[in-house]
């Protein structure tokens, strides 16, 4: 067996998430049909985040366990012709060591958010960013923003349906950007909660609009209760950007 | 009756090009129809260029005359909502003199093209770019261009269902840069023919692949025949960016 590591690129548009559903589309089983397709295995991906419904991915890893003579070249064209008529693509596939998990060896994870600061609808980024109509002052919204960066229990920006063990996460990094319309916001941590990225940005835009001061964001994480969140963001302007791992050995 | 000047932004793919059409859905008509909602009246609209079916608009500009008590600010609000669901929206709004056309006043257009370098297929831009798997040059690409630059006679560029009086125009400049996969072809004249920017598209990729040289897209220019074209690009990757006109004095 040959274990195989993919970046995927995902519209996440037609899929009810990462995760096997069974109630509609999944990624996953996007992948793992097409990878049954060419080599006729029935092969499980884990990845290293599990996106939600209508949530996009520039760059997912992935990896799974293959007997196969083929190549990484052949399989990835393979996997990707499999692919068609999805939206989703593998951009690179490499062979792993045997250990390589891109879930558990996953070191830190980034996201981008897309807010397109507009009165007109959208046309080409429908479901693809996050339309809002009032003037966002995203200066405001970066600095407050500032006060989430480090340890805290995130219980406010957290979904209901949360499995993690802890709410207390470390938040790396995060940044908000204008360019024209485009708005962006890019968190960085080792880990997220379920919807911790969107709780995050939603109460970022009441921020924005003048409806939160920096100080009710703070009291909002201060009080440690979803009922404390002022929104959470649709999905469709989040993107799972980058997932970082340690250095490795080649495989032999 | 008062005119009124669109800026619109329109995604391609839906539609069979900017004018009615027997056989399928136009943005013209999408237009005209929300216009016909709101205010009871049928307009004709105007467009300062006539794209093909699968082309976008990034900032169209439009006109059309109405007798109404309607603010342009309301106007456009109100044809945004009936213009829903197609992928068509109107940014700007403005009461323009009765003299001023979209088409015929219009003294310069710019288009994009959009070509996406990699083997992966196409996630989020399919149908918005063209994919091109094997590497171009672009350097090769933007030398090779500038020879079509300044007035010629344009026949092998030019559709041979073209309506235009004479085929020589003036190319005002072109360039092709890289973005990583991405690479952006801008053109810009007076006005162009029909399937012109495709056209030239098509044989700069050919230029970029090296199975054209310099000399090959000098000669194809200088047979001023249609079967000298090396290849016309599909309309996925082009977009209609912008239209100048004269400074106007404001309207009474």
């Amino acid at each position: 067996m040959t274990r195989f590591a993919l970046t995927l690129e995902y519209d996440g548009r037609p899929f009810m998430g990462w995760q096997h559903q069974d109630h509609g589309p999944s990624v996953q089983q996007a992948v793992e049909d097409s990878i049954k397709k060419i080599t006729g295995q029935t092969v499980r991906v884990f990845a290293a985040g599990r996106t939600d419904a209508g949530v996009h991915a520039l760059a997912m890893r992935a990896h799974f366990d293959l007997d196969t003579r083929l190549t990484p070249f052949r399989l990835r064209e393979g996997i990707n012709a499999g692919l068609r008529p999805h939206p989703v693509a593998v951009l690179a596939c490499d062979i792993v060591d045997d250990e390589w998990h891109a879930r558990f060896a996953c070191e830190g994870r980034r996201y981008l958010y897309k807010i397109t600061n507009r009165r007109a609808p959208l046309t080409f980024d429908r479901g693809l960013s996050w339309q809002v109509a009032p003037d966002l002052d995203t200066d405001a919204m970066h600095h407050a923003a500032q006060l989430l960066i480090g340890q805290h229990d995130f219980t406010t920006f957290r979904s209901t349906h949360c499995q993690a063990q802890s709410p207390v996460k470390t938040l790396d990094s995060i940044s908000v950007s204008r360019f024209g319309d485009e708005i962006e916001v890019e968190v960085a941590a080792r880990s997220f909660l379920h919807h911790q990225v969107r709780s995050i940005v939603g109460c970022l835009k009441l921020v924005g609009t003048g409806t939160w001061t920096k100080t009710d964001l703070k009291n909002a994480l201060a009080a440690k209760d979803r009922n404390a969140l002022g929104f959470n963001a649709p999905p469709d302007g989040l993107y799972f950007v980058e997932a970082l791992y340690p250095p490795v050995s080649e495989a032999e």
